[in-house]
């Protein structure tokens, strides 16, 4: 059986997605962020760094797999059905290249922008300026990059364009009120959004987890 | 041949460790990123987010690999020689959420820490007691891993313990003069520290680039 803890934010949509492209059968367990669910010392067992999403699968040889970090939950499901991650150099790498790259500068610096230009009460325009300007410079990186390729790790769908997805969906909206028109030159960066937006798969995941 | 692209800062002290453990043969060239050398031509071709560590890699089956984002080049390099990063599930995938715990969270909030409590001369006490509050939290993690695990990802040295070594190293004195004595109840994280500055390819790795 494999279960999802997760919550309906730009990580916790990526295993949704992830899983509903693969078919895999899974059962969802919400984590409500907003009420500090993730501090539960069953969650924290599973993942210590108190995040969603976290998965833990026991349908594998050699015992119970529990995963936390989306990028290797990621990895760990395109190496168990050898999908949406090649196996061979240099495709490989192009993948897992832009799939760090979303984890380690797309996702935490739009958090960021989340955090100082929209959640805190107490301003600072220095924080402002420093996180909106690294957010208009990695989406420039992207819409470059998209420029010269189908998706975003090349010719093929991969985990990278999973993991992109949920955090670029919203973002163009969301930061409009910050960066204005900054971002309206972005055009293949809107191609990509409607392209993997079509998707079923990335339908259905983006609806999850379902809450009451 | 394997040519490195790095400077001399904790994402480019990584893949020197790693190829010092691995005794692979390499040639280094250094991006001096505080005279803007990440803005050529020649090095965005490479690394189009103007970021070290990259590398370029010819001896491969299947034509060049070029690599930017230190936990891909990491895996790769790991998965080229079969070293430091199991194939086999569950220790596999520790190592892997580990490597990307560091490359989503450790790295890019010291890396704020950094910006706004050190390097920034403009000051925002909201954004640096932001980020000293979670390079706090995210020492504690590590420390609470480390109490029970040897290694950062279990039982075995790993790409995970390269990957976190270079950005710890430092931080407990650098952030004293921000945080104070907060950090001194981090008896594992010390062990640890201890541990793998003992080891002799990481000794190495932490001299380069040589720089004149
Ligand atoms: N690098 C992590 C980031 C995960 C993350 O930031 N999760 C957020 C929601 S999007 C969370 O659980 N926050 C709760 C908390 O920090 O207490 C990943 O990619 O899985
Ligand atoms: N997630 C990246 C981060 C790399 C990174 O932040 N590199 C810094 C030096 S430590 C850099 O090249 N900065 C130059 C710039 O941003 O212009 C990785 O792990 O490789």
């Amino acid at each position: 059986m494999l279960t999802l803890h997760t919550w309906t934010t730009p990580n916790g949509r990526k295993v949704p997605i992830m899983l509903e492209e693969l078919g895999l059968q899974y059962t969802i367990k919400t984590v409500n962020i907003g009420k500090g669910e993730q501090f539960t010392p069953e969650f924290l067992a599973i993942s210590p760094n108190n995040k969603i999403p976290a998965i833990v699968d026991t349908d594998v040889d050699g015992g119970t797999v529990s995963i936390f970090e989306s990028g290797a939950i990621l990895t760990y499901l395109a190496e168990k059905t050898g999908k949406l991650l090649p196996a061979a150099s240099p495709e490989r790498y192009k993948v897992l290249e832009w799939l760090h790259w979303q984890i380690g500068g797309l996702g935490p610096m739009l958090g960021q922008v989340g955090f100082f230009a929209i959640r805190s009460e107490e301003k600072s325009e220095l924080a402002i300026k420093h996180f909106v300007e690294e957010a208009e410079r990695l989406l420039g990186v992207m819409d470059k990059q998209l420029a010269n390729n189908v998706y975003i790790a090349g010719t093929h769908y991969s985990i990278a364009d999973i993991a992109c997805y949920p955090w670029t969906v919203g973002v163009l909206d969301k930061l409009k009120p910050v960066l204005g028109d900054k971002l309206d030159n972005k055009p293949d960066l809107r191609r990509w959004l409607d392209m993997i937006g079509a998707r079923p798969a990335v339908q259905r995941g983006m609806a999850l987890p379902k809450v009451d």
